[in-house]
C-alpha cells in the first residue's frame, strides 16, 4: 500500500515505519511532519470536520498553505472517534502501526478507551507518543495549554526584550515546534530501543519542558549564582561591541564574541585605534562606555551599504549578517542552495511553496513523497485495507 | 567498559551506541548531550586546552555549571589532533564507534584527514554528523557562524519585537540549540536506516536552516501572500484580547485564541457584557479598538493578584499563566513535578543543579548516568582500551 504511493522519491530513513497520527493544530502535527519527511508512512486521522488548521491562514485556490506546510507527506483518513465504528477502525489501524502520536490533554485518550494498558494489549510493539502543555502529571495537568503561555511560564519571555521594556514573546510558536521536535527525537529513540527490547513504550514531551531545556547558559547562571538574568535586548550581556549597527541602507548584525573577533571587526572599519583609547581598552571598559562606542562605530558603518560590510566583516573572520525579512530569506542564494524553499506539485493547482528540510541525510534523505492530503483522501483505501487484514486473521 | 560506569541507572534507549564527539561550545555539544541523556556512550574528545566552555560562565568550586549542563553523561578524552599520534588514536576510536559528531566549519574535518570517503573506509557503519552555521555547500559556506547572526539571517529576528521598535533577538542561543536537536533527531533516524542498509551516512543540520524551519505560519503566510509579516510585540497579529495584562502584583499572560476562549476569559472578569457593546462585538472590532479593550480589562485585573486570576481563568478553560523569571520557574511545583531541575552528585563537591530531561520515555528513560567529566578524566582508560583492541586485530 505504501510503496505504490511513492514515485521516484529516494528511500527514507524511516521507510516501513507506520505512524497513526491523532494530532491537530501544531505541536503534534510538527512531530509527525518530521517523521513523515524522514519517510515514515504517516496516517493522519481527522474528525469529520478536519484539522482546524485546514481553515486557518491564507488560502490559495481554497487550500491553506499553513496546513500544507505542516501536513505534507501524510495521508488523511477520516474517522469519527465518538462512534464505536470509528474506535474499532482506529484499533485496527493501531494493530498495524509502529507509532501512535496524540496531543489531547492528558487523560483524554484514556477516557476514549485507549489507556496505556489497552494500547499495550492492542499492540505490544506500539510506541505511544504524547505532546502536551505541561506534562502528564503534576498540579497543572488539567490546564489548557497554548504557546504564548508556555513562553511566559518557561522563563523564556522574561529574558527577551529590552531592559526598560516588558517581557517579550517570540512571534513563531516556538514552544509548540520545539516540543514537536523533541517528541520526534523521542519516538525515533524508542524505535532504536525496540530493536533490543522488542516492545514499545510511552514517549512524552511538553511545551513548557521543551522550552525550559533551551534556557542554556541563562539557567546555568541562575543555578550557579541564584540571580535572575536581566533583559539586555539585542546587546550581549557581557560583550561589547555586539549587536545591530546602522549601514547606509539598513542594519547589520555583528557578533564579535571575544577580543580576537572585536579586533577583526574594528580593523575592517579602520577603527582598531579605539582599542588604544582608555575608554575602550578592554571589554569591561567597552561595556561601561557602550553607547559612546556604538556611536563611533555607527559613524563609520553608516557610510557604506549593508552588502559591503557583511562581505568585508565576514572575510575578516568575524560573524556578521543582514537582518532579513522573510522576502529576503526566501530569495537568499544560500537559503536556495540549501533547498530551504521547496514546492509541492499538484495536478491542476498552483504548486504550493513551503520551507524545506532542516536535517540533511546523504543516503536516505528527507524528501517530498506526497502532497498534503485532501480531507479523507485515503479513508477508503486504508480503512478497507485494515478491515480486510483483520478479517484474514 | 561502558557498563561498569553505570551504577543503578535504568537502561537507556541508546544503550550500546558509541558516539565520538568532536564538538565544542554549544550546538554540537547539545546534540551529543541529547544522545548521552538517552543512554549513548558519548566520548567527548577535547584538545589539551579543553572545550572553551569549561572556562565560561559562573564557576562553583572552580567548575563551570554552564559546562556541566551541556556535558553531563559524557566521558572526556584529551587528544591533540594536530599530531599524528592524536589522529591515529582518533582513527582507532572511530573504528569502534557508531556515530561521530563534529561542528567544525565545513571542510575543516576533511583537511584534518577525515573526509567522508576516508571515514567510510575507516568504518562503513559510521554515521557522520555535522552541525554548522549555513550548511556545507552554497555561497556562505566559509562564513564564520554565530547564533545572533543566524537569528538575523533566518527571518526570526525580523518578526520579533514591537511594531515601533527594532528587530529583536531571543536571549537564549536558540539557533544553536535547535540545530543540535535536529542533528540528534537526524542521527537516531540514521541509526534506524542502518538496521536496513547496514551502512552509515552523513547527517547535517545548520543554525540558519533549523531556525528557518520554525517560522511556521509566518513563512506559510509569506509564501501564500508575498507579504512580510509585521512585528506585533506581545499582541496576537489577528486576535484581541490577547497578551499581557496587569494584576495587582504582576503580569498575567492570557491567550484566548478564538471567540469561545474570549468569552470564557471575559466571563471570569465579569466583563462578558463587553461583547454586546458595538466597539467589541466581534474580533475585527476588538482588534480595531484594542487599546480601549485592554484598558477595560486591566481596570478589572488590577484589582486582584496574579494567583487569583491564573487559577480562575484556567478553571474557566482559557489558557493563562504567570510571566515567570527563572527563580519562579525553578521553584514552580509543576516544573519540580516534571523533574525539570536535577542534581548531579559528585563526591566532595556541592551537587551541580541543572535542567532535567525534556523527553520522557517510560521504559528506557533519560537519566543521569555520569557526572560531567573532568578534562581528560577518561583518556587513559579509553585510549589504552582502543589501542589494545587494535593490536589484537
Amino acid at each position: 500500500m505504501t510503496d505504490s504511493d511513492i514515485t521516484g522519491a529516494p528511500a527514507g530513513a524511516l521507510d516501513g515505519i507506520r505512524v497513526v497520527d491523532l494530532t491537530r493544530i501544531l505541536a503534534g502535527p510538527f512531530c509527525t511532519l518530521l517523521l513523515a519527511d524522514m519517510g515514515a508512512d504517516v496516517i493522519k486521522v481527522e474528525p469529520p470536520a478536519g484539522d482546524p488548521v485546514r481553515g486557518q491562514g491564507a488560502m490559495v485556490e481554497g487550500y491553506s498553505w499553513y496546513f500544507a506546510q505542516f501536513n505534507r507527506n501524510k495521508k488523511s483518513v477520516v474517522l469519527d472517534l465518538y462512534t464505536d465504528e470509528g474506535k474499532a477502525d482506529l484499533t485496527r489501524l493501531l494493530e498495524t502501526a509502529d507509532v501512535v502520536v496524540e496531543n489531547y490533554r492528558p487523560g483524554v485518550f484514556a477516557k476514549m478507551g485507549f489507556s496505556a494498558e489497552r494500547l499495550a494489549e492492542i499492540n505490544p510493539r506500539l510506541i505511544c507518543a504524547s505532546v502536551n502543555g505541561y506534562g502528564s502529571s503534576g498540579p497543572y495537568v488539567d490546564r489548557p495549554a497554548f504557546d504564548f503561555i508556555a513562553q511566559a511560564m518557561s522563563g523564556f519571555m522574561a529574558v527577551n526584550g529590552d531592559p526598560d521594556g516588558p517581557p517579550s514573546r517570540a512571534a513563531p510558536p516556538i514552544s509548540d515546534l520545539i516540543a514537536g521536535l523533541y517528541c520526534a527525537f523521542g519516538v525515533v529513540s524508542a524505535l532504536q530501543a525496540r530493536h533490543t527490547t522488542g516492545r514499545g513504550q510511552q514517549v512524552e514531551s511538553s511545551l513548557t519542558g521543551g522550552l525550559i531545556s533551551m534556557m542554556a547558559y541563562l539557567s546555568a547562571e541562575y543555578f550557579a549564582t541564584g540571580a535572575n538574568p536581566t533583559r539586555t535586548g539585542n546587546n550581549h550581556p557581557i560583550v561589547a561591541p555586539y549587536g545591530l549597527f546602522q549601514a547606509a541602507d539598513g542594519e547589520i548584525a555583528v557578533a564579535p564574541s571575544n577580543d580576537t573577533f572585536v579586533e577583526r571587526f574594528l580593523r575592517v572599519l579602520g577603527l582598531e585605534g579605539l582599542l588604544r583609547e582608555p575608554d575602550f581598552a578592554d571589554n569591561a571598559k567597552r561595556m561601561a562606555n557602550r553607547d559612546a562606542l556604538n556611536a563611533r562605530i555607527n559613524a563609520v558603518t553608516r557610510e557604506k551599504p549593508v552588502d559591503h560590510w557583511i562581505d568585508a566583516i565576514n572575510k575578516a573572520g568575524c560573524p556578521a549578517g543582514r537582518v532579513m525579512g522573510l522576502d529576503e530569506v526566501f530569495t537568499d542564494p544560500q537559503v536556495l542552495a540549501q533547498e530551504m524553499v521547496i514546492q509541492s506539485e499538484r495536478e491542476g493547482r498552483t504548486p504550493i511553496r513551503m520551507t524545506g528540510f532542516p536535517v540533511k541525510l546523504s543516503q536516505t534523505p528527507a524528501a517530498l513523497r506526497q502532497p498534503p492530503p485532501e480531507l479523507g483522501e485515503h479513508t477508503e483505501q486504508i480503512i478497507t485495507f485494515v478491515r480486510n487484514a483483520t478479517k484474514s486473521h
